[in-house]
C-alpha cells in the first residue's frame, strides 16, 4: 500500500519516470492532509475553555473528519489499481474479433473505474472543505490557521482529482455516465472554490492582531 | 526527520492533538509533491518525439524541480525545529528582569525563525508554480495533467506556508523585517494565484478531447 512508504519515498516515486503514483494519489494524499488537520483543530479544540460551547459540534465534526482520513489515505492506492486496470486493458490481444470485443470491454470497464475513483475522491474532498469551514468556525484560535491549511489541501485535491474524470469520461460510451459525472464534478468544484476561498479569508480575518 | 516517516503515519501525527506536524509541514510537503509532479512530466516528456524540441528546456525544469523537491521536503522538519524554539523561548523563565531579557530575546529569536521558515517555504513553492507553467506548456500531452496537479498543490502549499507568516510576524519587534516578509508574500501569493489558474486552466484546454 503507497500510504505505508515514507513520505521521500513517495515523492521519489512521485517525481519518477513511472506513471504511478502520479497526480490521482498526490490529490488523495492531498486530500487526507486536509482531513488530518480539520481532526488536528477538533483534537486541539475539545475541552479547551473557550470551545466550550461547540464540544458537541467539533466532536461530530472529528467523527467525519477521521473516516475521510482514512477513506483518502486508502484512495492513494485505488487510483494506482484504477490506473492499472485501464493499462492492462489496452496491452491485451486484438488479433480476432474476439480479442477485440474482449479488450473494448475491459477499457470499458477500466475507463469506468478511472472516472469512478477519482470522482469518489473529490466527493470526499468536498466534504473536508464543508467540515474545514465547521472547524474553522468553532476551532480554538491557536490553531485556526490549521483549518485554513487543510481547507486549500482538500480544494486542491478536489480540483486535482477532477483533471481524471475529465480524462477518462469522454472515451466512455456510456454518456450517461461520462455527462452526469462531469456534471456534478462542475457543481462541486464551483462550491468547494467559493467556499475554500470563504473559509480561507475568514482564517485570515481571525490572525488579525 | 518527519520526512523519513510513512505517509499514514504522518498523517496520523498531524490529526493529533500535538503542535507538531502542523499546517507548516503540511506545507512544505504540498510543496514538494508539486515539484515531484514537475518533476514527472519532465521525465515522461524527455526523449519522446513530440517533446524533442523543448528537450533542453525540460531538463532544465527537472534540474530545478529535483532541487527543490528535496528542499521542501526537508522544511517540512525546519518548520518543526522552527516552532519548538519558539515554544521553548516561552517556557523560558521569567522571574528576574535578567530572565525576563533572556527571554524576550529568545522569543524574537524564535518567531524571526518562524516567519523566515515559512516564508522561504512559499518562495520555493512560487518557483514550483513558475517550472510547473514551462512544464505544462512543454511537456508530453499525456502527463500534462500531473503538471495540472503540481501547480494546484504547489499554490496551495505557498498560501498555507504565508498563514504562519501572518501569524508570527506581527509580534517581531524588527518591524523592517516583519512588513518586508508580509510585503513580499502579499505579492508573491497574488502572482502564485493568477499564475497557477492560468496553468489550470491551460492543462484543461490541453486535455479537450
Amino acid at each position: 500500500m503507497i500510504a505505508q512508504c515514507s513520505i521521500d519515498e513517495f515523492l521519489q516515486r512521485l517525481a519518477s519516470v513511472d506513471a504511478t503514483p502520479g497526480g490521482g494519489s498526490a490529490a488523495a494524499i492531498m486530500g487526507a492532509m486536509g482531513a488530518a488537520l480539520v481532526s488536528m483543530v477538533c483534537n486541539v479544540s475539545i475541552g479547551k475553555k473557550a470551545c466550550e460551547a461547540a464540544e458537541q459540534e467539533l466532536k461530530a465534526v472529528r467523527a467525519q473528519s477521521e473516516t475521510l482520513r482514512l477513506r483518502l489515505a486508502a484512495m492513494a492506492a485505488e487510483d494506482i489499481a484504477a490506473f492499472d486496470s485501464l493499462m492492462a486493458a489496452y496491452k491485451l490481444p486484438k488479433e480476432s474479433d474476439v480479442d477485440k470485443a474482449r479488450r473494448a470491454d475491459a477499457i470499458q470497464a477500466g475507463l469506468r473505474l478511472a472516472t469512478a475513483v477519482p470522482l469518489d475522491c473529490a466527493r470526499a474532498c468536498a466534504q473536508v472543505v464543508e467540515l474545514a469551514r465547521r472547524a474553522s468556525e468553532h476551532g480554538y484560535r491557536g490553531v485556526i490557521s490549521d483549518a485554513g491549511v487543510g481547507v486549500l489541501a482538500a480544494n486542491s485535491a478536489a480540483r486535482s482529482a477532477a483533471l481524471n474524470v475529465f480524462i477518462n469520461a469522454p472515451a466512455l460510451k456510456d454518456r450517461h455516465f461520462a455527462q452526469s459525472s462531469v456534471a456534478e464534478l462542475e457543481t462541486l468544484l464551483s462550491w468547494c472554490t467559493l467556499e475554500s476561498e470563504a473559509v480561507y479569508a475568514l482564517v485570515r480575518k481571525k490572525l488579525e492582531p
